[in-house]
């Protein structure tokens, strides 16, 4: 990792259909393919994990997003399969483990109030969660703004 | 919007790089262009906004991601300019302004906590932010995973 | 529904006991019986419930009335057996199912406290309920004022 | 206030609508007129105030129903000033002074989070309020369920 | 219950040595018998409970004073038994059950932290407590004022 | 202060009518003067304030009991002169200043609510209270159970 | 214990390695022998326990500390035997037993996030523990700084 | 720094009066003045701060400790002005400060309550302070047992 792949991840972290040659201006490189190459190294150590396209999901119906905390019961091993067994439910899109008196955070996209329920419903019967406090998000700044990060 | 967009996006929404004649198979289109021609009008609409790299922050240096909850004072259009003022600061990859006893939720990817004190030091003498409550994420499972999303 | 509909059930939410040539008036209609058809249809549909009387209740020797919170404890469908069972008590007025950290929000009336304490007794030994948390209320500024509601 | 008039209260505080001459029935009054001549009674003294048709909301295009919690700043006549201008917003259905921690708690009724939002911004602008701490009612299993006190 | 019977008790919650003669005077009774006659039968009637001597436990080596907030676990009679164990050990001066979160609050007067650490060795053992909260006293500005009580 | 003034501290701190005679009984003394002598001695010292008559309160019509919090604002002397002025108001009982995130610890009697009501509209406009949270009585189970203490 | 034994015990608290001789000049001992004496009496007494080295943890790789809460579970002896098992864990420097609602107070240091993960492993499945409470220290002010104890 | 060194401080972090060619023998260094110069170099880097002497402070009449939390005001450098002012006050062992909803957290050694009582009238009117919250410790199982970290 040097200078030059810094910028090359600056670029595609927001746009990864950038012209390779346009890349290769602004990190330095006067090739595309050096551009390519450098590239394909940082898939294969994983630093570049995938392209994805933003979809906007209010766009398309999806208008009840909210911030549930998960309290768990403790146990071995208990944030582990927890952690695992959340992050495949239909409408959870990210699951972090915290330090502190919350223990995850669960951030969920879905149609509406009934869709959230029958999440909740799943939730409630889990073996190993103890409470859950959910929090309507009412305004979204901004989400998955990686230009953020000064590489 | 029909069912065949709703195939198309869920493919792109986990990998934006497969071949339009796969994507065709998939969403019951028999040829690239017609899927070409779908995915140009969702972006026109706005439905796909863009394509980026995922990136694996941890792998080039970044260790310290937290929750920070932001309450803010009220007034006169108080979460829409503090919100905006949120969104561009370094280190703040998403906000969310919520209802309920947190104004807004932070997602935050630093270098270490020295850098999070930087970030910190800016959230505590800007104008309108009366508390601050930073949760570190001790393990992330799963971030921007949208093909929870059921379309 | 159309516009007259709206301005009829604006009129009756308040108070049912106008005569339908005034409603007519307010919504437009020129018949009374135009009116009455109007409800009779929104009464099939189930838009129109019922009609009540409003009861002065400190005016008859009701001057207990609290908020109650309840926690409920978590497992398959919790909250409906739980909301149902809660509905039919004596005093209870309202039961609300909310999203946080509280489960249950009850409105209740009762003559004293002691009358209190006795719903009390049955809340503490009911299947399913963890914790209660009850809030005196001093004064009921207005309660069921529909009118704001801008149909 | 007699029995009789209680069991007359208990049956118009459900429907308004019933024939005096059933309600003579159920309260032991072999007239109709004699029903009548305390229903006005009642009407003179205050103990019935109004007659009102219940609507559900949710069938005419009401989805967002909340408890809010308002924190008021302390001063003379901090709670009646304050209280007086709730009870007029848009959208607040009932406005309750609280003891303990919790002042007021309003129960409010909106097409949707848009609508419930422009509430809150006029909440977040009104001298007095410090803080508001808003829950969304997911499912209402009884409002106004005045039968269920024992007259 | 009268005027002078009020004039009466609100001497003597203050001071129960005053003479009966000089009681006569601030009541309008014109003889002590009538004082005396007086407070017998509020004696009998349980309004006066007993003469006791106010100790300044302070001066005589109890140092320790908290507030002890008690949490129960829900049951039959869950408040009824243990207010009744809690008011009989040793150095727990007042027992009350509130509304609220809270359930019980004891007022404990010890000699030091190691004789109050015996009390909550065996407040943590008995049954049907679920947490406690101690609170210790910095000072004690006054207790027993009754004197504060407009009769 | 030796055994034996213990122990007549032991009885007049629950009844202080009891006859000289017998307290020297109780206590190892064997003339009502020696008793008589040595109570005067600690009335001297402070250590015996003041014999009171303990009233029955609900018995005469006050049936509203609250334990209330008080939070400070910060400032010099601010919990002398605050705790100065809280234990000379009406219906205030004791008023006890604590460690922790609770400042004042008032417990307060009052005819009704609306007695009490005008308590906080005292205690709302006091200069130097932040906040209140009152805590309604539903059950005194002992209060001034001084015999709890062991002497 | 008298003045002198006070002046030596100043200096060695914030360092042991002053010769004796000046100690003697700052307490007012005109000879080492007589510091050597005391220092050697205060030792048999128990009140100096040890001498030790302070280290800088963090120049040596330990940048992760936190305060740590831990809530009990109630019971026999419940404090005494989880105190004993917390002060061996790997990392906990500090454990102290609190009143109020907060059981155990830890300090800890560690390599970084991960080392605490495995401390927090531990933690999670003993016995007596119901819940804990991590915060992540920033900066360290000072740490045994006995210094500010004026003996 | 190497395994020997992390031997040494091993070794001197619980007793650092032992002699040298003991704790030669213990990290495997064959000559006293190895050890020393090791030491000495270690001191020079600032890894190895100060020799001090432990007191048991409970033994010379410090029987009142405490955790106490501080908020602080937000503002430009608000915790460094603030910590430094903490770390000097009398009594005031350790000063922290956290992320999270905690800013400051004092560990404090004092006689009794009210020489602590004078610590908080300090850290009452102290500028940016908003509020503090005392915890009595009751038990202190271990502090600075710096032998608990592997080094």
């Amino acid at each position: 990792m040097d200078e030059i792949d810094r910028k090359i991840l600056s670029v595609i972290q927001r746009n990864s259909d950038i012209e390779l040659k346009k890349i290769g201006v602004i990190s330095g490189l006067n090739s595309p393919s050096a551009v390519s190459r450098r590239i394909g190294y940082m898939k294969n150590a994983g630093i570049i994990e995938n392209n994805i396209s933003l979809i906007d999901y209010k766009k398309i119906g999806f208008s009840f997003y909210t911030i549930t905390f998960v309290r768990a019961k403790y146990g071995k091993d208990y944030y582990k399969d927890l952690g695992k067994a959340l992050m495949v439910l239909p409408g959870v899109i990210s699951v972090d483990f915290l330090l502190g008196d919350i223990d995850f955070v669960l951030y969920t996209i879905n149609r509406d109030a009934e869709e959230y329920q029958k999440l909740m419903d799943v939730l409630t019967t889990m073996d190993g969660i103890v409470r859950t406090d959910s929090h309507v998000i009412l305004t979204n700044f901004s989400r998955d703004n990686y230009s953020n990060i000064n590489l």
